[in-house]
């Protein structure tokens, strides 16, 4: 932060004094002559700083008497806006969404200081020796895994550990069923090539993750959004409203738990009325399930393949974002394309490598996976927590952000009209790195929109990067009213 | 084999005698009488024996005299047929191999006693020790490494590795030109996907790859099959002819070094004509050069991509048969198509994980590997002259087989009318797993071909199931004559 201009360093300095109770709520800030003595600056320096800790909320100027420490403002910890069902329904488009993003995951992939554009935790929340001595051992217990022919159809004792292991989502099934994938957008990039073509329409939620815009891109598929609300998930009637406009949907992807940026958790009653529909529609259903272990709670949420009776729901799911990062270990119950995408998955890239397979399978059926998930939870939670305290802290008035219950992003609305795009520019500048709401759907409804990472523990850079980010925004949001007005 | 017929096992022990000059040319063999008081068998079992050994040319019968010991007839060690060019090529067909092979392929992944199915070589010839302890000496430099977001874009020091490797196949380019894959097979995906679409015409040689024909199938693309030949490859003639017929062929898919199953290596002079065909006529020339590594000798064959000078040959390879079977590190250099190529990866799998590419990475940059290199070539060039040997010895009458200039298999052409399927079949009862030409086209054409895997030392029990193999293919041919007549 040495880069800062000397105004905005003394404000960090006054700013700290107010957070550490130095200078306490209705206290006096020095007079700005007396700033220019202490701290040898010019006027317009001094008047500055003042201004700067003015805008954020932290000093009031009083007529005639100085600046005086503030409550400040606090935002409201209340879910981003329900969308609004019941209105026509977008028409389906090509996506043409990497167009729009590939220039900003390109600039994502720079080194920067503080990255909050990610959708995993930090590498201090997984196993990492653990699995790193897992590796070594069974290195020792099959000396030629790396040498000879991979098992086909994926290692045994993985697709049994995750066949167990699904249970405890509610779903029944057996290691024959579980197609081992290169992570889950392998495992949602075959599911949609087994039921559906190029051109056909796909309904996604909206705001959906650009991954699966992406995919369906690159696979020439259309994207119909649906209204997806923060807490509950997609709209089941306006889903039905959808199906009954377009007589083409081929398919509905949905994250029931944890969605992916919302948070946002689908009730049970919701998942049932959701496959009911599908299945008395002929409409393959398929359902991301990466984060539902990220869940607040000891009980993982039930998938909506649990209420699936005629194979119509394909499940896909991945240890990325729970056990590890850098391994590339996602799976997939194919339902009635189980042979279909059995096809399609030795036609697309053979097997996976079976080293990560086999330490996955022995981490996953250990206890030390339970131990793992309720840390993992809990530093979550706490991380969490901290990112929108810090949220509420520093950035303007008008934000709005949901507190999901689980998970490793927020989802954040900034005040009306300010630019995710301009927020990334600037943000980058800084080398703090976010992810743009626009990303998230064909239509501009989310361009104010920012997913921001709470993966990573809360330490004083953080701290530090949160509330330059914040001040960005503010810039944003008043040079926007700025030029509205 | 104590499970053969009794008068099976007797003529293996005769044919013991006789192979190492205990019963030398011209030997009388035991009386009929002396056998079965010898062994204790029946008049039925002693005439087996010698009827069995008879029919595979290793006794004859003088009338009055009783058997004598003759010179085995042998195999011609001839290339398989050379294609009739010009005549007017098949039309192009929509891939129906899935179907066909899908059993045979579901068949193979049992556990079986010998596998001569592979196209890779055993896990011997590879350098497993090495491998392992460079993964665990990776583990020990980045600890994080499993657990910590993968580097986007792949691995640098592999990117870096594989472009000066590249420079030994007279390949200049850059690590920046490099997208790693999972091995060759998503290679061949994405760069059939960046220039064609499901409906269009790719020309492919005949016979190839069942593999690229599965891959053309799951992409919904029509194969046409291009004669080749068993020793220069593709026929760049025959390939004109096709041009000019179909107006509507959308790429051309060749391996032009040991290719598979053929074995041919395409002279300088037809890679040249080639990529100056394609160019001419604006259509892109995928290139898979997974073997080349693997041509006897010490220099690597130059790619046709060394002759491409606007960007468009697509380049794939991958470490798989070279390095390390267990391992799925593959790559391409997609020239025009460099971003799309980049786009559908990401969109497709995302990245590989890190640490199989961080130890490819070292082991190609290290001395080492042209050690490994040397080693396994040689290997390659005894394993292929024992089987060429057996396959002399063993299989029947009117057998061609040709005999590739490296690499790991040998493309066998059995007596006119041998069903490769019915060999599969009665081979698999014995434990044997063999490839039957039938994969490797939508004609007809290669029914009576078998690939043969000779990527094992050659062993006794390898030479039993050889033996075994012969005698089943003498069965089906003679059944076949047998029905003919």
């Amino acid at each position: 932060m040495q880069n800062l201009p000397l105004y905005k360093q003394l404000a960090d300095h006054y700013l700290n004094a107010i957070r550490c109770g130095t200078l306490k709520l209705g206290d006096r800030m020095p007079s700005v002559r007396k700033l220019m003595h202490v701290h040898g600056v010019s006027l317009s320096t001094a008047l500055q700083l003042c201004r700067q800790l003015e805008t954020e909320g932290w000093l009031e100027a009083r007529p005639r008497s100085g600046y005086f420490v503030r409550q400040p403002r606090r935002v409201r910890l209340i879910p981003a806006q329900e969308p609004t069902i019941g209105k026509i329904i977008d028409p389906a488009q090509f996506v043409g969404i990497h167009e729009k993003v590939s220039e900003i995951i390109a600039q994502g992939q720079r080194q920067v200081k503080c990255n909050l554009a990610r959708a995993t935790g930090g590498p201090a929340l997984y196993p990492h020796q653990q699995l790193r001595s897992l590796t070594v051992s069974t290195l020792r217990r099959y000396p030629e895994l790396l040498t000879k022919t991979i098992t086909p159809g994926g290692n045994r004792e993985l697709k049994a550990a995750l066949a167990k292991r699904a249970l405890d989502s509610g779903i029944s099934t057996s290691a024959d069923q579980v197609i081992i994938t290169n992570g889950c957008i392998e495992a949602l990039n075959l599911a949609l090539r087994a039921v559906a073509q190029a051109g056909d329409v796909i309904a996604v939620e909206s705001p959906t993750f650009y991954g699966l815009l992406q995919v369906l891109e690159s696979l020439g598929m259309k994207a119909l959004e649906i209204p997806t609300s923060p807490s509950t998930g997609i709209s089941v009637e306006a889903l039905e409203l959808a199906m009954r406009t377009y007589d083409n949907i081929k398919a509905v992807v949905v994250v029931p738990h944890l969605q992916n940026p919302l948070g946002s958790m689908m009730p049970d009653q919701h998942k049932q009325k959701l496959v009911a529909l599908c299945e008395k529609q002929g409409i393959p259903l398929i359902e991301d399930d990466s984060y539902s272990a990220l869940a607040d709670g000891d009980k993982i949420p039930t998938a909506l393949k649990q209420w699936d009776h005629s194979g119509n729901v394909i499940y896909c799911a991945s240890v990325h974002k729970i056990l590890a990062p850098g391994m590339r270990v996602g799976w997939i119950l194919a339902g009635r394309w189980q042979e279909r995408v059995n096809m399609l998955k030795y036609a697309h890239t053979r097997y996976n490598e079976e080293l990560s397979q086999i330490v996955t399978a022995t981490f996953l059926l250990s206890s030390a996976y339970d131990r793992h998930l309720r840390k993992l939870r809990s530093s979550l939670a706490v991380q969490r927590e901290k990112m929108a305290e810090a949220i509420a802290t520093y950035f303007p008035e008008g934000t709005r952000v949901t507190m999901p219950a689980g998970g490793v992003s927020l989802w954040v609305e900034m005040p009306a009209g300010t630019s995710s795009r301009a927020v990334f520019d600037a943000a980058l500048e800084e080398s703090i790195l976010v992810s743009p709401g626009l990303m998230y759907s064909n239509s501009n409804r989310f361009d104010h929109f920012l997913r921001i990472n709470c993966g990573m523990p809360y330490t004083q850079d953080l701290d530090d990067a949160m509330r330059l980010l914040g001040r960005i925004i503010q810039h944003q949001a008043s040079s926007k009213q700025h030029i509205a007005a």
